[in-house]
């Protein structure tokens, strides 16, 4: 997307802050964040990128009568830095020990017993509440307000209507799915289930959208009761036909609008109300709480289930990384030509050629993320990625990462190599020998049968920390199927929680991602999408198994 | 302590049951706690050891009119397992996914809208309050009652009146460190800090007692606000002199009893009270709340600040080791020969030796912990320690594992040592060679200054997986300055929270022991405790290095 200038973001802030008075803030909070909190945004939620002029993919901005400041975290602070000079956007460096949090920092920045407002649809439960404990002890109050958006928002893109298209691969269908849930909420003693996250809702629902770039979901709420389902979803996207074929299934169409006013009174009145408040917003939860629902604040079953695929997903997957693997040789095998023909090579071209190999594919979608072509410097930040206006030339020699993936009807891909053009320096062998050595050691390790997934984070880093340097970024994430490229619960991570949901079982999707980067000169990450196989008592995660075979033994 | 026969427990469970009716109870919840939530409780508080006959250092009892369940985890499932028997109390093997949580068991085991009942002095706010969530669900509430204990428990042994000890060191004074506290209290905006651990309170005032076996504490509260210190303590433990020494530094001692009821006045009325819910009891959490305040729920400062040990701490310490250290070889060296003799031994017999050769030392107070020495099978229990009369003799063959530590005046030890008696199994020399592999890869492994804690867990307990095993316990604890054996809030443990507060520094004190554990024939441990030294840009844990230069570079 084109980038604001800072004159822009400048008038835009001054708009926002106008709203103040009528409304008695003293502060707004703009997250990155839809009704769903979504990871990325469906441009119509895209307020916090249109307020700072920031494009990474994660941050929150603030902004008081006089000051504003921008929480990001270690990705972003290079783009960052860039991005907001000239706005007066101070940048927060989320993570270091040193920043304050967002609640702290507006207790010293505006006046005791005042109002920060918010539009509570696009902050989680648990993020408001902890924003809200802070600012209580200045008796300062958080508050919903959903008009602020298009008031100063007059550009703002309409909301997506394309349309919903059904995703039958043969595995489970929706009344299973259904039926597996439904036991779960009996085992919980819940009479009603909220499901705000469009992955889940499209794995149960057997549903594929396109409302979201580079994910196949669609804008919706799911509400499950013992006895109904409701789909809270805009008509106009979803067909006669689906909308039968689910009433069949038990799941009816409402408007999507009527989450907020028709959804509560479906649940007994007595009942109890299952949503995981870190993934639901903020203004269900306080609508539940004031209708006296006692809450079940517990990961949504869904989550577990569609991350652990089974044996016909994992087969169509592999095909899915056939496709890949086949269309990245395509393309590896003309650089090596450009290269030699000594032509204009820059990364744009690259991503752009990357993806005509792709698209080749007849079971092509499109890119499950925005391509990462990185050369040298730009490698160093883990998240660049080039633009048609912005992008480093490939001269005779250098390192080139290239992280991307691709939306196939059978499955999603992930994957990154680096390579070396020409001569590289001897500490760029070295760098690169430790990550692929951390890449291996995750690779061909033993591990027991249901370790928390923030365990195997330690196995990849080892071999990087023994040459005295760190990367700041996970070693892993799950994948969807043919759903998003970052899927939960679990992940490789330091952060990762410790509990039941996180743990590795057969028929996890995961990506085994070391890296390595040192600013200014390059960086370096390799990267594959693995899945537990056994290997005896044990389970293993190997680049390569028998593609007949997933999730039996090694 | 000697066991309870399953006749006497079900004698308490009916006196119990009894009281149900005058307070319109349903249920009974008896966890191992004491108002301060110490780990190691005194006897005065040790109520769910007395009514269930369980001597584990963990568990929670519940009893309802007709049935009784003891959650406890795997540590003691074989101890609980043979404790429980003919008593009717049901083994609920907590940190099982198919084991329900308290909560849940109890919402199908009482009738709705009911009354659950606890001291809620020994119940943590955070524990009670999942408990209270999920009963809420059927409309059942906990209520608090102090005295059924003393109606059940006719022998229950009075409070401690053990004197308290100054301890001072030539470090940190009061002052100090009540200024440090008191900076940390500005920054999140407290007006006071509850502070009920026992260890933190030792700590903050450089004093110790001898309330809890192993452990040199004393029963008291600490209270801090911007102007006042209050410790609550019995006045018959505290010397005169020590009160004065107080007062000079700005710490007032009050009666014990008046936490309930003084404490609160003495912070601001519109003032933030700072207080950790997972370590501080419910029932003074619920007092804070209805008398509206509003609570900074976060890790006391003191935790990071003690667990962090300064360099003179580090070489006093070093000084306990080489004590330590030296009746340890004097007790091998006495075992060879014994040995040698072939005269009778038994664990109990090693455990009163080593004991013995610990004692000579004028440093020497007591045992860290009950001292484990335990032959074969039995050491597949991690937390068996041999009785009188219950002691496994030692033959001319086997596996000895033996984990002690002791309180010097100069510092805290914890070691372990497996050693083979005689000719045993290739499989048990490939057990030891693994978890010696495990050992020596954490102690010899670099990484970052600012890791979690947790990060290291998986560096020791990869060689263990490499042969298929696994051990259920963490690879390390923090260990006190002539405190608790175990200090938190950092420990190396799959389960350890990515908080800051869990982050790995210089001056940190920690347990490196892998394990590996075969039911019914022995088990191994390998444990030295070490702190992190600067090697290069990075730190390290190794097994030595020079005394002089504890905190230093390796």
């Amino acid at each position: 997307m084109a980038c604001s200038t800072s004159k822009q973001v400048c008038a835009r802030l001054a708009r926002l802050r106008k709203e103040f008075a009528a409304r008695q803030f003293s502060a707004w909070i703009a997250p990155t964040g839809d009704p769903h909190l979504s990871e990325y945004l469906p441009e119509h939620w895209a307020l916090r990128k249109y307020l700072s002029g920031f494009t990474g993919s994660a941050g929150t901005l603030v902004v008081t009568e006089t000051k504003a400041a921008l929480w990001t975290d270690s990705r972003y602070w290079e783009q960052a830095t860039r991005q907001l000079a000239g706005t007066g956007i101070e940048l927060m460096r989320d993570g270091e020990s040193a920043t304050p949090k967002i609640g702290e920092w507006l207790s010293v920045s505006v006046p005791k017993n005042s109002v920060v407002g918010a539009d509570l649809r696009t902050l989680s439960s648990r993020v408001a509440y902890e924003i809200e404990q802070i600012l209580a002890r200045r008796n300062i109050s958080l508050s919903h307000d959903g008009s602020v958006i298009d008031k100063v928002w007059k550009e703002r893109p309409a909301a997506s209507l394309n349309p919903v298209r059904v995703f039958e691969y043969g595995g489970a269908t929706r009344r299973q799915k259904l039926s597996r849930v439904r036991g779960r909420m009996r085992r919980e003693g819940a009479s009603g289930l909220l499901i705000s996250t469009l992955d889940d809702i499209a794995w149960m629902t057997n549903l594929r959208g396109d409302d979201i770039a580079c994910t196949p979901v669609f804008l919706a709420f799911l509400l499950i009761t013992r006895k109904q389902a409701l789909l809270f979803i805009d008509s106009r996207k979803i067909g006669k036909e689906i909308v039968r074929s689910l009433a069949q299934d038990g799941i009816e169409c409402r408007p999507y609008e009527q989450i907020w006013t028709e959804a509560l009174p479906l649940v007994p009145e007595n009942g109890a109300l299952w949503l995981d408040e870190r993934r639901t917003c903020s203004l269900f939860v306080s609508l539940a709480q004031s209708a006296e629902y006692s809450i079940i604040d517990s990961i949504q079953p869904t989550m577990e289930m569609k991350a652990h695929k089974d044996r016909r997903e994992l087969r169509l997957i592999e095909q899915a990384m056939e496709y890949d693997g086949a269309a990245l040789c395509e393309f590896y095998s003309w650089l090596e030509g450009a290269l030699r023909r000594g032509g204009a090579l820059s990364e744009w071209r690259l991503s752009e050629k990357l993806h005509e190999f792709r698209a080749r594919s007849s079971h092509f979608f499109e890119e499950s993320f925005t391509t990462i072509v990185a050369v040298d410097a730009n490698a160093a930040e883990p998240h660049y990625t080039p633009e048609k206006t912005r992008s480093a030339p490939l001269k005779g020699a250098g390192i080139l990462l290239i992280d991307s993936g691709a939306q196939y009807d059978c499955g999603t891909t992930d994957i990154t190599r680096t390579t070396a053009i020409g001569d590289v320096p001897k500490e760029a062998r070295r760098d690169y020998t430790a990550v692929l050595r951390g890449h291996i050691a995750l690779a061909s390790t033993l591990f027991p049968d249901g370790v928390f997934s923030g365990q195997l984070d330690t196995i990849a880093r080892m071999p990087v920390w023994q040459i005295g340097e760190d990367y700041g970024h996970g070693t892993g994430h799950g994948v969807g199927f043919h759903l998003s490229v970052h899927e939960g619960p679990a992940s490789i991570s330091p952060r990762a929680p410790a509990e039941n949901s996180s743990r590795v079982h057969p028929g996890l999707l995961v990506s085994n991602e070391p890296g390595l980067y040192r600013a200014g000169l390059w960086g370096i990450r390799i990267e594959n999408l693995v899945t537990p196989v056994k290997a005896g008592s044990m389970l293993a995660v190997p680049d390569r198994h028998p593609p007949d075979r997933a999730g039996d033994a090694l």
